[in-house]
Formats: structure tokens, C-alpha cells, sequence
């Protein structure tokens, strides 16, 4: 592995073992696609058994489902925190994008699987995690307007400025990889000055 | 197939067997996932027995590269064209995002193909491929360049404004589908305004 997983990437996931094996499964992933992984394939990474992960997993789409949902409801929550810690649309959104952009590069491998594999949810999970995407980009288009509306920002379209501006967070971590530079943490301070050039800030 | 694939998409590719080929090839990749497909099923979608797969191609691997080097050739071409019809870095730089994107957004399963498979290009076809991708890149960083030096941008980083300016194009393949509005002239349009903002234009 490298990119180490620590605790604090899944820090609700109990016990140990459930964490390990979505770990694994993110490499899996990574190297052989999801349609072609197994839970074999997991289980395996996870130097356990095949039984060992139905005890924490049902199916392999529920370590995706896991992986997927915890993804999107921490992308949530970072934006739904910076929303309500400032009332300055130019400040959140900076503080949004430098997060988001950051997160992406460091958890690039995490993010992958968050972000092109939706396609592969079970449709009940979809439906959870479509949602939670929803209410991310409404926050970041809540965002914008207050900031068109204060006269801070000069968009033509706040549908697609906020797009492009998740766009920027997602694509990153197709590209990103443990070589890469800046640091994320640069790397999101650039883009934030980007972002608010490009809402006209 | 929701996507339909003209002649135009690959005029060079002949004879339309080939074509009809590499079309089924983005369905089948789409559906399953590369490394689930197999030259069965690639030859299943395009009515064809998997021995009249083999007289185009000799692996699946081989359909893939035929696809993403096409379409990483189009980009550098389209590019290139801009450039050397212009010397005026925000008339440039407007006309390649506006036309990078509208083409991500009309040919999004091809280019979810040529975007995010490279991983699984055989090593060979994979330097041609990155060799193409640092020339586009280069050529969108010299642009930026250009635009710097004559005071009608300002940017702080050149290489990562330059990768910010692709990433909004390539991210368009990732959520673009044929009921996505606004239309891909409009978002290429809306996206060349965005884009012109973050260079400080």
C-alpha cells in the first residue's frame, strides 16, 4: 500500500477488521477495477478469509457502499462546517475549495473509488449516495449566490460555476498520485485563488 | 447505445468493421468496466464472432489503445489548431476550453474511455498516450505563458493553472449524460467565461 490508511481516514468503522478490508478493497480496486475484483481478491489483501469478510460485509458491493457513503457524507460535512463557521461567501468558498482540493489529493486512491464508482452502487445505495451529492453542490450553489447576491462574486450561471468548482476538487484525484506536486496542501491554496478568480471575486 | 458514434469520430479508421468494433468497445467498457470485458463480449455487441474481432485487433488491449490514442491525438490536434490561428492568449485559451469541453460533454463515453483507462494501456501504448498528453499540457501552459508575459493574465502558478484549465474539461466526461443541460456548446461557452476569470483575464 502506498497510501497508508490510517484511523482517522474512517474513524466510525469498527471494528479494525471492517476498516482493513474496505482498505483493501480500495486497492483491489485500484489494480484490477471493481466489476473484476472478488471478494476473494478483499479478503485476501486483508490477509483474512474469504468467510472472515462476510462476517463484517455482506457482498462486495456493501464494502463499496461503505467506502462510498463515507466518502460523500465526510465531503458533506467539511463543507456543511465551513458553512456555518463563516457568514463571508468569499472566505467559505476558499475554505471549501482548498479542503476539498487537499482531501483529494491526499486520499486520492479513497477518493477514486468515491468518485467513479458510482456506477457499481446497488440502487438503494445510489439513491443514498446521489443524495448527499445533491445537498453538497446545493451548499457550494447557497455559497455562490450569497456571494452574486452581496455583489462579491459575478457568475453568469451558478449551476455550472458550482460545478466547475466541485470539478476542480474530483478531477484531482484522477491525476494526483503519491509523486505528485505541490502537496495537497499547496495544491488547494492554489486552487482556491483560482476558484475565487473564476467567481469574479 | 445512447451515445451514437458517427464516421466523424474516427474518420481515420478503416474499415468500418474496425469502427463498429471500437464503438462496442466504449459500450462494453461502460457496462462492465474494462478488465471485466472480454473480446467476447466486444465482438457480441458489434454482431461479430470473436474470431472477426481478432482480423482488427489482436487483444482487447489492442481496442483500447486504437481508442485512446485516437482520441488523445484529437485533443492535441484541436489544440495545436487554436493555437497557430491566434496569437491572442485569451482568444485562445477561450476557444480550446470551449471546445475541450463541449467535446467531453458530446462524446462523454468516449472520452470516459480515453480519460480513465489509461492505467490499463500496455506500457508501450501508454508512453505514446503520455507523450501526447505533456504536449497537450505544454501546449496550454505555453499559452498561459504567453498570456502572462503580455500582461493579459495573471496568474500565480502556470502549471497548475494549466492543469485547473483541463480538469474542468476531462471532469465533464465524468458527470456529463445525455439528459445533462445546458447543451455542450452552452457549457463550453459557460466554461471559456469561467475559465478567463481564473486566469485573471
Amino acid at each position: 500500500m502506498t497510501d497508508p490508511l490510517p484511523e482517522d481516514l474512517w474513524p466510525d468503522v469498527r471494528p479494525d477488521a471492517a476498516r482493513r478490508l474496505m482498505a483493501a478493497a480500495i486497492e483491489s480496486f485500484a489494480t484490477r477495477g471493481y466489476h473484476a475484483t472478488t471478494t476473494r481478491d478483499i479478503a485476501n489483501a486483508a490477509g483474512m478469509s474469504p468467510a472472515a469478510l462476510y462476517v463484517h460485509f455482506p457482498s462486495k458491493a456493501a464494502v463499496l457502499s461503505a467506502i462510498s457513503r463515507s466518502g460523500h457524507e465526510q465531503a458533506l460535512e467539511m463543507i456543511q462546517s465551513v458553512v456555518t463557521s463563516t457568514d463571508d461567501p468569499v472566505e467559505a468558498i476558499q475554505s471549501i475549495v482548498q479542503r476539498f482540493v487537499a482531501w483529494h489529493a491526499k486520499r486520492h486512491r479513497v477518493a477514486r473509488v468515491v468518485q467513479y464508482e458510482l456506477q457499481a452502487l446497488p440502487p438503494e445505495e445510489y439513491q443514498v449516495v446521489a443524495d448527499l451529492r445533491r445537498r453538497t453542490e446545493q451548499l457550494v450553489r447557497d455559497v455562490i449566490s450569497a456571494g452574486v447576491a452581496s455583489g462579491r462574486f459575478k457568475v453568469a450561471d451558478i449551476r455550472s460555476a458550482a460545478r466547475a468548482v466541485l470539478s476542480l476538487g474530483i478531477d484531482v484525484a484522477r491525476w494526483y498520485t503519491e509523486g505528485s506536486k505541490p502537496s495537497p496542501g499547496v495544491l488547494g491554496r492554489q486552487y482556491g485563488e483560482l476558484v475565487l478568480g473564476m467567481l469574479g471575486a
